[in-house]
């Protein structure tokens, strides 16, 4: 097959086991997930150089085989996965077909990328900060991110294993649910009205203006469909803090343990191999291995409690709805430092996926909006381990 | 400080960052776990060799560091973690103080008798399929598998990611209680009176006579404090099954899925390095590679049909009551194959341990009885994240 996507960094052909499901499905799978007989790259070359091939397929991958997909290549990745740009300094910048000049969103750039330009029906991706959610957000697609360890990670390169997940970009809502329902081992029921919808005011608050305005008409959509059940609901209803401003306490817990995770999971193969990375993705280790250690058990405690307080807050029939990205996928290029100030990309993106992160809480990006022709998402979010209900509320919503 | 024990690997000597509830109690950490400056051997000569040493501590030593405990020395875990036994080819068999010419049980084989032996107050182990509670038990110590997904497993050295624990053997309730509550970022409450108490039948049936009539004394006193609360309970009525036999069916996912996911994160290094193994560890390998892969989608699925009965069966308030283990510690040196007949040690034991591993959930081994004076254990379970309810009623009951 012809493309000019850049999504691939190998086509494979791997046929299914068996038949199922997704009978005369193609998918593609995130160069950090494991596929028998090929090297797992993790966009990295040094990486590819020192780790032998795969000798088995993901727990994930042999699960949608069995269920009648075939598998059709192996896509880029953002250097070990941490990144949400999109842009892999070795390998190039996959297309986002809906907005050519824009980065596709990372990590699962290429998956991204290969399921907006039609070339296959669904892909994995991994998502620990937001690496499914935003650049199914950024390309126009459907993407999960679900409850967190579900989904086996066997066979998937970890970056910071309470964060770790794998999820799914697919190019309409029946797919995603029928790949989800696969990998979740769950029916997903008939469409039951939640019995809440809350609007995080600090998510819609951060976000440009031109974002909120976008999604105006879908929130209509949902008070017409839903009535009082949608309501504006503060953070603070949550997390139950009085003197922290917006959602940076929520970015604060996922950026302290993922930079203290990541050091544990790839800090000694950095110091030893001393591979040579992207000027990103350099900062963003050098950001992980100056992190003050001391924060760590602290933020370990209010990630928890955060947990805890997100179980009770959400009924089993209830559901959160945030922006998906705070503003169209930057253009190609123009991100060339981890701007931390309050305002800058990183932090307000990865404060609107922190709250999933945070929470181990599943949810779903779902492409309803653009600003001026690109792409952005509105994101549904349930209480964890109530993936099945999100898909199913996701799917109702789409029919409407 | 000269020990006869063989628990320890190396011994090490890091200070408190900072003093708290655990100040003054001493700690070792199982050689699967990061201690930043040292190689995490994960019990193999090749393992050791092939990997650097860790930039920083694993999140969990990094807890109780901060809460005043001091770290006094690494472990001797089974190969890589992959045997329940504690008898290392390389490093030795750790003493088990109770019972010298048995063993320790594994992998966390040297935490155990570090604990047992009254080394250190407390000791990190893993568990993947009883790892943590079979020691635990064959030593007489109290030992705690927590919720899957709770205590950061980075680094710590995957064997099966979707059973992977980090958990903690402590020589008496107070200690596993403080220390739990560190790592878990959560209170302890006060105790409350449990709604049930589930001794599972099928549990109890499979254990030696011996075992059942040790533990005789304690159901017994459960029953004087929690009259009909304390009710024989099927296992069918959790899994919903017919036509099977006893626990084989929970053995069997088990068995499946992890073989899987041992392949995904150790197969390829194995089939690059060709490490020297143990017999016995060789043996297990050669096992996980002639895993039939098609089985694993139909376990998955069944796994998670578990986990959502198992949630829905246990209530909040509820606990379930089983033997750690189906017999005192095998002689040393008596277990030369692993034995996969219904009846066999692996098997059996197995069985249990995997009720909590499938279902996700939380469970302490409690160090009450022994059979001619070998100790043997008895487990109390609850529902996921009901740790604290968990640490709670065993601490009760020890002090009753």
């Amino acid at each position: 097959m012809l493309d000019n996507s850049g999504a691939f960094l190998e086509r494979v052909v791997i046929e299914p086991t068996r038949s199922g499901i997704l009978n005369g499905l193609t998918f593609a799978v995130k160069d950090l997930i494991d596929v028998a007989g090929y090297r797992t790259g993790c966009g990295n070359p040094t990486w590819r150089e020192a780790h032998p091939p795969a000798t088995v397929h993901a727990i994930c991958v042999e699960q949608v085989l069995a269920a009648g997909a075939r598998c059709v290549g192996k896509t880029i990745t953002d250097e070990l996965a941490y990144s949400l740009i999109g842009e892999n300094y070795f390998y190039g910048t996959p297309l986002n077909p809906k907005a050519p000049d824009r980065v596709p969103g990372g990590s699962s750039s290429g998956s991204a990328s290969a399921v907006a330009c039609g070339l296959v029906d669904f892909a994995f991706g991994t998502d620990t900060g937001g690496s499914v959610r935003v650049p199914a957000a950024n390309c126009g697609i459907w993407g999960i991110r679900p409850t967190h360890g579900i989904i086996s990670v066997a066979g998937v390169n970890p970056l910071s294993p309470s964060f770790d997940t794998v999820g799914v970009l697919a190019v309409d809502v029946d797919v995603l649910v029928r790949v989800s329902s696969i990998l979740l081992s769950a029916e997903i029921p008939a469409f039951e009205k939640p019995e809440s919808i809350h609007l995080i005011r600090e998510a819609f608050t951060l976000c440009e203006p031109e974002v909120r305005a976008a999604l105006e008409m879908d929130i209509q959509k949902l008070r017409d469909l839903f009535g009082n059940r949608v309501r504006e609901t503060s953070i603070r209803e949550v997390d139950g803090e009085t003197n922290v401003a917006e959602l940076l306490n929520w970015y604060e817990i996922y950026r302290v343990l993922v930079r203290a995770e990541a050091e544990s999971c790839l800090g000694s193969w950095i110091a030893a191999a001393r591979p040579e990375f992207g000027p990103l993705v350099t900062e963003s280790f050098e950001l992980t291995h100056e992190l003050d250690r001391s924060l760590i058990p602290g933020m370990k405690d209010r990630r928890e409690n955060y947990f805890r307080r997100m179980k009770s807050f959400l009924g089993k029939r209830d559901l959160i709805c945030i922006p998906t990205v705070p503003s169209p996928a930057p253009l190609k290029g123009s991100i060339r430092k981890r701007d931390q100030s309050p305002t800058g990309y990183y932090t307000s993106a990865l404060s609107l996926t922190s709250i999933a992160g945070v929470t181990r809480s599943p949810q779903i990006s779902m492409p309803v909006a653009s600003v001026s022709s690109i792409p952005i998402g509105l994101s549904l979010m349930a209480r964890t381990h109530e993936d099945a209900f999100l898909l199913a509320a996701a799917k109702f919503l789409a029919s409407q």
